[in-house]
């Protein structure tokens, strides 16, 4: 590989090049970079001081190595831009660090089409595991996962047939819990703000687990917006609970199915001169730094984005490294947790 | 590679079985997988049709090409965590869209240490190469980039010295701009919260034009909060701004490192009883989705986060394309603009 750089041309430098600046064979240098292998303090001296001195990077590309080992997992998101998912990434990461093993993310955008996509192209390329956002998978995307022959972590939902391991919790109950928390509060006339579900099978979840608790204590659960492609923002949030106050302006407390949503309802419900919660209540899901932050502070449902990374990762090197079958569990549920605060 | 799944031990399907199922030679399914080769439709079908029904994933990690080329590219940013890295993320992810190239994805939290490790590892995989947020490394990082034999772009940052290729701008230049701006509309006593500034190079060029404007304009520039790590948190911004007016309770204007301390910094002013921009006017950095959505709506400085990374993308692979050598041009000076919102 050649590189043009102010009309220079340089090439990276080999094994070769650090055996000859040492003064030692090839064969000494490729010892030396094994951890445990027997060379001279001295000569290990030389070397180091080589590498340095050539800015060489040992090749660790599969072609280079004899085991079928990549070194690296592959992992596919919904989104990295602002959302719950870049700190599951972010436990991801954590757990990975000292394994030997690097990350390669991918994101769908909240389409199954991408994600079909994404697998393919992340198997190709031979990674030890993969982790994977919900359990709704193409046809094509599932099969390909069952036959990679690799551990497959299924996280952030609690699918009835998992591909393999899972750790995650159930959106729908997720929901139902901050229902039935607001109802022992008092209020009784609950709305609900989502975005289009076809394309988002947790924000389907959370609707669905809005419903049935509403059902199940005797309330309406008529008042739902469904507002633009998920993840609906924070603006989207402010249209949404206008569209809901004009058409049931005697809703108590609007449910949003994202504490962005949730923030840009809130903002807006300020603008226009309401008091949260003596006028609406709101809440959130999924406790970012937001929920905590705004005022008046929100309450949410906590959902350990960044455990859920960390687990999966876990499970994932446990997996890979397992000498004997059954070890990891294969599935871990987390936890989730209504965090009342200012705003209802 | 084995699995172990329900007490079963399955193996990716090969090459091999899918000739098998589909009755032809393993050499004909391999050149029915290479784009332009002469395959009867009749057999191609039959071999697609075995594909989809095994699972079969092409393996094209570096092992199974007779190129050097190993599909992917590498990327560090500081945080992929509520920030406008992630933007730039998904700029670039957008722009290798269609290139065959994928994304493989550091993250370095602040740290040039941790920078170096990752360049290591990252060049062991040898990839096509490398997109790095800002121009300061260690000197060992700068060595190995120096001598890795793939583009370098250099992102977020206008560095003295490139090592290759740069796609940025000059933060200290954008908060100079910001503080001119406000001095037009009438401000004199500016402050100025960011996070201790060792670990973050972009937070200490913004916080030296911040410096730089206010002795152009013979106005006092002594009013710095450094609080907190980078990047310095919602809550974190709360905390300062109660600093600052404590210390310099007529302070006009606060200027923040970053949209997302400078959210936190108004919230907490409102939670205060102190109206903005009344009593305190209030402006970040970086146009994130809170800025144009918070009440008021906050006056920030925008820097075009997804285009840098889509640029950097694009001046990448038409660098790993490029036949001839000059092309692309070394330095692309991304823009920024003032953005002047209610709450200033």
């Amino acid at each position: 590989m050649t590189k043009i750089n102010d009309g220079k041309t340089t090439e990276a430098p080999t094994m070769n090049d650090v055996a000859r600046r040492a003064g030692v064979s090839a064969m000494t240098v490729s010892r030396a970079l094994k951890e445990g292998s027997h060379v001279s303090s001295a000569t290990r001296e030389r070397i180091t001081r080589a590498i340095n001195e050539l800015g060489y990077v040992l090749d660790q590309s599969a072609g280079s190595l004899s085991s079928r080992r990549t070194g690296f997992v592959a992992a596919i998101i919904p989104s990295i831009n602002n959302s719950n998912f870049s700190d599951t990434a972010r436990g991801i990461t954590d757990a990975l660090e000292g394994t030997g093993l690097q990350l390669l993310l991918g994101y769908t955008n909240y389409s199954v089409e991408r994600e079909e996509e994404l697998i393919e192209a992340m198997l190709r390329r031979r990674p030890e595991g993969i982790i994977l956002t919900g359990g709704s998978h193409t046809p094509k995307g599932r099969r390909m996962l069952e036959q990679a022959g690799i551990p497959v972590i299924e996280t952030w939902d609690r699918p009835a047939q998992p591909i393999d391991k899972v750790v995650g919790f159930s959106n729908g109950e997720a929901m139902e819990l901050l229902v039935e928390t607001l109802a022992r509060k008092g209020y009784r006339r609950f709305g609900y703000i989502g975005g289009v579900t076809a394309r988002d099978t947790r924000g389907s979840q959370r609707r669905a687990g809005f419903v049935r608790a509403l059902e199940r204590l005797g309330l309406s659960s008529d008042r739902v917006i469904s507002f633009g492609v998920p993840p609906i923002s924070m603006e989207q949030g402010a249209q949404a609970v206008v569209s809901m106050l004009e058409r049931w302006p005697d809703t108590q407390v609007a449910l949003c199915v994202s504490d962005l949503s949730a923030f840009g309802a809130l903002m807006e419900c300020q603008r226009r001169g309401l008091k949260v919660p003596q006028d609406i209540a709101i809440a959130g899901f999924g406790d970012y730094e937001i929920a905590a932050c705004c005022h008046p502070r929100m309450t949410t449902v906590n959902v350990d984005c960044y455990g859920i990374g960390r687990q999966a990762a876990l499970k994932l090197t446990q997996t890979i490294q397992a000498q004997s079958p059954g070890t990891p569990e294969p599935v871990t549920l987390t936890g989730f947790r209504v965090i009342e605060r200012e705003s209802t």
